[in-house]
């Protein structure tokens, strides 16, 4: 097949940029787009991308699983399914998430494709422009771009090495209210955040449940990496500790693949059916071919056997970036010590711009996110994610000792030591 | 798997429904959807459902591209992917276009979950509340519910055999701006409509162009029909002649199969960025597993004679809905004859009142969808939307029958010969 790729201008041209709804202003490219084109070169160490490593998944199977879905169950896998998602899915996704404490039933799951879309579904029931979502400072670049295409006003709420700092939450909510502005959520990822890599202390999530709750503020749960913690198991889940005023974000794309597009919310009874309708104007329906190979997949095969097994890939790249980080990072340099998921946070001493060093990072042939990416009010220039998900560990140690080189240098540069 | 399916309830109950955004008061169920539970019992002749005839579909050979696609490609099909859709399928897409008369850039194409998920971006990118957005009267009513959505008050223009008439364009254009509205686009399906099952005709493509391009009015082109004629092709599609003030959308849901939900917009340049960057913040990126599968297919297979096939199997069923209307509806009913496409639109006398009706043809095993909605005023009572798409032949001449009787019933009724 070949195609003709001459454009062709045809009629008065007009500017249809000119045209562009208001919420269009806020549709800006993120920092991190701009920055994968570069780090996606095979001689870069990438330690920005946050792409589940695929390595250990077992693909013949996965093969045959797709092959008899097809031929046995194409009628059904390919045809158009229900806009709420496929119900024996949604089944197993109350199974799923069973393991981190939930109780829930089928009929209050809506089946997105991947939790991306359940973020914006929410946002496009709740969020008038001006309404503040509270997150964690710092929070997923991807929420904080769906929340401000809304034209939400996003504060960030402090957290440490425990989580969201409740104190800090209650003193949000009270300047938040004090200038008048209306709360509308508070979104947190409370097992090994993104980008922060911490994980939310039990006694804090029943805290700050409580605040919320007081507050009548609801809680967004998002929990792409809780199964997939080290050395221990997660937490239960906020959601088991509350019914009423969370929403829970799950995702298939880290314990299964990213490739499907299939995540979840569960939400409180109430919400449903407008969840539904609002998911049904976005793309008509997910797509029951995905949903039935995840769920071929769930009944058939040891999954979680599985995720263990992508655990301990991911706990030795964990080891290898925090071994290389204590040996490369110089003095002055602090990062977090993830106990599960993808990323370490490294905070710089604060006249070291992370966007600024990028460059020279990239002629060092590693590559990372600023900061700054994970704040919608500019804060984080001086600190940076790093993932290990995704290469090797003898690429991560290299990356890191790069980077440690090119750090170092801009410091004594700075005539910091 | 079992799953615990009480619901549990803690902590105060609140309700989160006093806090949804303004829009959400426009996230209304329609009617389309509470009628397809009722419809889809077996022992009713669904003549409402859009849902294509899978039973042409090779599934044996889709089994084995899809078993191919996981063992030799799984690295890269269950991965993330490109937001704006993967740059071989884009390629390929163009190639389809090509049948149409369209000379497309792969730059330009974005795939999007289903063309429903594109119908969604452009109203996000575009409407403000209070914009109008022109429609035929009568319109796809998954497009109004989106439109209606992000708020646009919706505009009907008439339409007759030979589709949207361009006199009632340029009226509908000055009358609403002497009201002071914004116009911001039409929206049409020039191919075989939904519902109407009409085509545009070529001359009226080429002055409706003219009259928007004059009005600065843009034309979103939907099309997700124009390979399915019956007895020639379809005129070049509206983009082929305007690539500067057309929004073009497509879908493989009707050439190969739903299940996939697989579309995709083509845009002038200047919107390229924008439209990513929402369907990013939408759903990160569309599936790489469900487009490199009609990727496959695309490269290895007949996917032409396949269309032929699917062709074949409508026009036999449109000829039996065609023929047993003639012998079983009554005096006083009219229908289009639609040339390619699933669906026939019926008008009866405007006494008969099509939704109040529906009871008695559901009694009779018969079901359609009434006229109002696909009007987003009200108007349609006494219109119907039948299907000819998924029943058998011998199926769909035992409902019209028993629908006839109905409406010949009910015109008795209400004194009408």
């Amino acid at each position: 097949m070949s195609g003709d790729l001459t454009r062709i201008h045809t009629g008065a041209p007009q500017n249809l940029t000119q045209r562009f709804a208001h919420r269009a202003a806020m549709m800006k490219p993120s920092e991190i787009r701009s920055l994968f084109a570069v780090a996606s070169r095979p001689d870069i160490v990438s330690l920005a991308g946050g792409m589940p490593n695929l390595s250990a998944f077992p693909m013949e199977m996965m093969a045959s699983v797709a092959q008899k879905l097809v031929a046995e169950h194409g009628q059904e896998a390919l045809q158009y399914g229900s806009g709420q998602g496929h119900p024996k899915l949604r089944e197993q996704i109350c199974d799923v998430m069973a393991l981190e404490g939930v109780r829930a039933h089928p009929d209050d799951v809506i089946v997105t494709t991947g939790s991306q879309q359940a973020l914006d579904l929410i946002s496009r029931i709740f969020i008038d422009p001006g309404d503040v979502v509270l997150v964690e400072a710092p929070s997923y670049v991807g929420a904080l771009g769906t929340f401000s295409q809304y034209e939400a006003q996003v504060v960030h709420v402090a957290m440490d090495n425990d989580g969201l700092i409740p104190q800090a939450l209650r003193e949000a909510i009270e300047t938040t209210r004090a200038a008048g502005r209306k709360i509308k959520f508070l979104y947190l990822i409370p097992n090994y955040q993104n980008p922060a890599g911490v994980l939310l202390s039990p006694d804090r999530r029943t805290e700050i449940l409580e605040i919320c709750r007081k507050a009548e503020i609801f809680v967004v749960e998002d929990n792409p990496y809780g199964l997939l913690g080290f050395d221990k198991p997660s937490p239960n889940a906020m959601r088991a500790e509350d019914s009423e005023n969370v929403i829970y974000l799950g995702s298939f794309s880290k314990t299964i693949a990213p490739g499907f597009r299939v995540g979840w919310a569960l939400v409180p009874q109430s919400l449903k059916e407008k969840l539904v309708i609002a998911s049904e104007s976005s793309i008509l329906c997910p797509s029951n071919f995905t949903q039935l190979a995840i769920s071929s997949y769930l009944s058939d095969q040891p999954w979680r056997d599985q995720i263990a097994s992508f655990t301990k890939l991911y706990k030795d790249r964990r080891d290898a970036m925090l071994e290389s980080l204590d040996q490369h990072f110089p003095k002055g340099a602090t990062w977090t010590k993830p106990g599960g998921g993808f990323y370490v946070w490294v905070t710089l001493p604060p006249e070291i711009d992370t966007k600024a060093l990028m460059p020279k990072a990239i002629v060092a042939k590693v590559a990372y996110v600023p900061g700054t990416a994970f704040y919608a009010d500019g804060f984080g220039s001086w600190s940076m994610r790093l993932s290990y998900c995704y290469p090797s560990p003898e690429r991560i140690r290299e990356g890191i000792k790069s980077l440690g080189a090119v750090i170092a240098n801009e410091m004594t540069l700075r005539g910091i030591n």
